[in-house]
């Protein structure tokens, strides 16, 4: 069979391929594995890319039944069950599963992604870990204090976790990190706006954890700006309502969509672009073709099953179930999302947790949040590293991987 | 006064003026100073970038009077005593010190530069380890033996330290690391060459350890070709003598050329660009200008004092010495070099050592090599990392740099 994507869906159904008598080829268009929910340190300085990514050779190298691939894919022919790839290779599949994920979503403003840049890949990560390093560094060198204050104005567009968290972390290196470092400017100084369009953060959240995180932002040093769109973005700033704020830095954490590998399935999707998917995660009519993860629409109880990895592990999981079940000679089960409840973190020792009802925030959430992301850290070297790398920030208040790579223009 | 660099002479020099009544502007390209010694670790993808860097502001956060400013150098006023940035600024000195370092040369083939990288900077080196990652990928995609021979065959181009290192540490790549994780290709069939035009390799080490080196290369699987220079090289592979050699991976490690910073001097400078110092590092006639490091070419007891970085060091700590005796009305002593041996790693726990005559080679020395780079490393948190991150790869093998970013072509 044929798995597109190594991310938590395509890797998870790899996985529970183990010892079965299939043979897979796992294709990437990269050559890593990524741990997603902590992209965001990467992004703020605080872990370097390869802390939180492993090749997927590496982590598959004892599965004797897979074969790693690196390429995209670019095509799919249904009838002659074939993907192709961009260099032209075709590789055939009896089975396949889709699971290239999501990408960001500028809800027809492409126009703002050079000045709004998102946040899904490591590259992602380094351009804007690039890009906040330096605006501080523009305003050190800058003499006019119009446009000092512009290079220390930044924006987060997007009340959901990863805006909430990369404001926060934001907000912290401006006050912390930076401290004493700099001659001309006060970090301190820089503003750090998160703008919702929607009335509040965190709206996956039960209302009374939104007011907390809305209150731990603001003790962070972050100004939350609910209720009120976007109007427009450019390399000089954004517009709310009527009013023009001049910010050099504003980065987008607002929308979703579907890998575009969804469109060559040429089945129903719903507006994100996702995938209308059979109860068994199949795709209708083509019941060799599954989809898992971020591309997948599932409906469970009226609510549709949230795009996050603890869903996107258990769709791959159940993939490999149903092919099982198939293999031999029995109708595939229906799949069914098991909720573990909900997490967000906000900043240092800032956190949200929702797990069935029972709600906490703060400090002890933070706890709650580090130990469940350390512990499903792919590889065992890597969660030490973190750990280490981690304590070292916070006991410092440091974030080592403050390096700006390329040319000095932006 | 201006410095102008924040490798080892420039950082040297600043931290030795601590306390001086020196208001010092220290200019650097980059946000970062780097420990270079184990930059051919970032390229082979043991260590990752920011584990080898820390930004100049943060190591010098507590010397007041120290401005770090980032900026690319591009012109200099003598008369006027100002040196000009790429962003228009101008900024005078009383005092200036250009440690600007060193750069690749390719001795009038600079065509080869696409296709024979050098390692000089954190971005060279993750080009260098994008390009070694890529060729077993595409080996492994490859259905054309003789195509699939030369994405598996690797030139390293220069026979000194850096040569010695990157052609050990490749070699143990393709015969350890990746090990189990490929299906179509077995990495350690690939070929790794090391072509030094002289006789031997590591020529600045006795001929004894020379021999030793070259012994223990071979041992890794390294195939050693001195006396025969490279003819030319092209994205195909290179020409030795009459015979051209197939490989799709050659890493330049042949040639150094002083900073273009030195040509702005006016001062006589070497075949290499560097500049022909006086005794106290001033340039002859202008004793308001020092210069430190590789751009510094300097003569002792006949012999020239080599480019590396305890030189560099010392050299910066000595323009600090005679700028505080010119500040208090004394003339500026002469610089004297202060050879403290000769160190070169190879790979894997073999490593040769040159301390006076008092010469060692295999894992003592590599030991003694290890200890000596992991003390030097700058900021106390690095250290604990690399020597985590050391200690985990020799135990495994494992390398946990290896992702590849950015698009999929080279």
């Amino acid at each position: 069979m044929v798995i597109v994507g190594g991310g938590f869906g395509g890797l998870w159904a790899t996985r529970a391929l183990a010892g079965r008598a299939v043979r897979i080829t796992l294709i990437d268009r990269r050559n890593h594995h990524l741990f997603q929910p902590l992209l965001y340190q990467v992004a703020t300085a605080g872990l370097s890319a390869p802390d939180i990514a492993a090749p997927l050779r590496h982590i598959l190298r004892n599965q004797r039944n897979v074969e790693v691939r690196l390429g995209e894919v670019v095509g799919l022919d249904k009838q002659a069950r074939a993907v192709t790839l961009a260099d032209g290779d075709a590789i055939a599949y009896d089975y396949l599963l889709i699971a290239s994920g999501a990408t960001h979503a500028y809800f027809g403003h492409d126009e703002w992604s050079a000045d709004a840049p998102g946040l899904k890949t490591l590259d992602d990560a380094l351009a804007i870990r690039r890009r906040l390093l330096l605006a501080f560094e523009r305003a050190e060198a800058c003499d006019d204090p119009a446009e000092r204050a512009a290079w220390l104005s930044f924006a987060v567009v997007g009340g959901g976790p990863t805006g909430v968290e990369l404001a926060g972390t934001l907000a912290e290196i401006a006050r912390h990190t930076l401290k004493r470092e700099f001659r001309n400017i006060d970090p301190s100084h820089a503003k750090v706006r998160l703008l919702e369009a929607g009335p509040r953060v965190l709206s996956s959240f039960p209302e009374s954890l939104s007011e907390k995180a809305k209150q731990q932002l603001e003790r962070l040093g972050v100004e939350v700006v609910a209720g009120t769109p976007v109007g427009a973005i450019d390399e000089r700033g954004y517009t709310l309502g009527d009013i023009f704020v001049p910010a050099r830095t504003v980065l987008w954490a607002a929308g979703v969509a579907a890998s575009p590998l969804g469109a060559l399935l040429d089945a129903p999707r719903d507006r994100a672009g996702r995938v209308a998917v059979s109860p068994d995660l199949s795709v209708p009519g083509h019941p060799e073709i599954f989809v898992a993860g971020d591309l997948a629409s599932v409906q469970q109880d009226g609510k549709p099953v949230p795009g996050v990895a603890p869903a996107a592990k258990q769709m791959g999981a159940h993939v490999a179930t149903a092919i099982a079940a198939r293999l031999a000679g029995n109708p595939a089960p229906a799949f069914r999302y098991r909720d573990y409840g909900n997490l967000a973190t906000i900043g240092r020792m800032a956190a949200v947790v929702d797990v069935h009802g029972f709600r906490l925030s703060g400090l002890i959430a933070w706890w709650f949040w580090l130990a469940a992301h350390v512990f499903f850290l792919i590889g065992f070297r890597n969660r030490i590293i973190v750990l280490i790398n981690w304590a070292w920030a916070y006991w410092s208040y440091q974030r080592h991987a403050r390096i700006i790579f390329g040319p000095l223009d932006r």
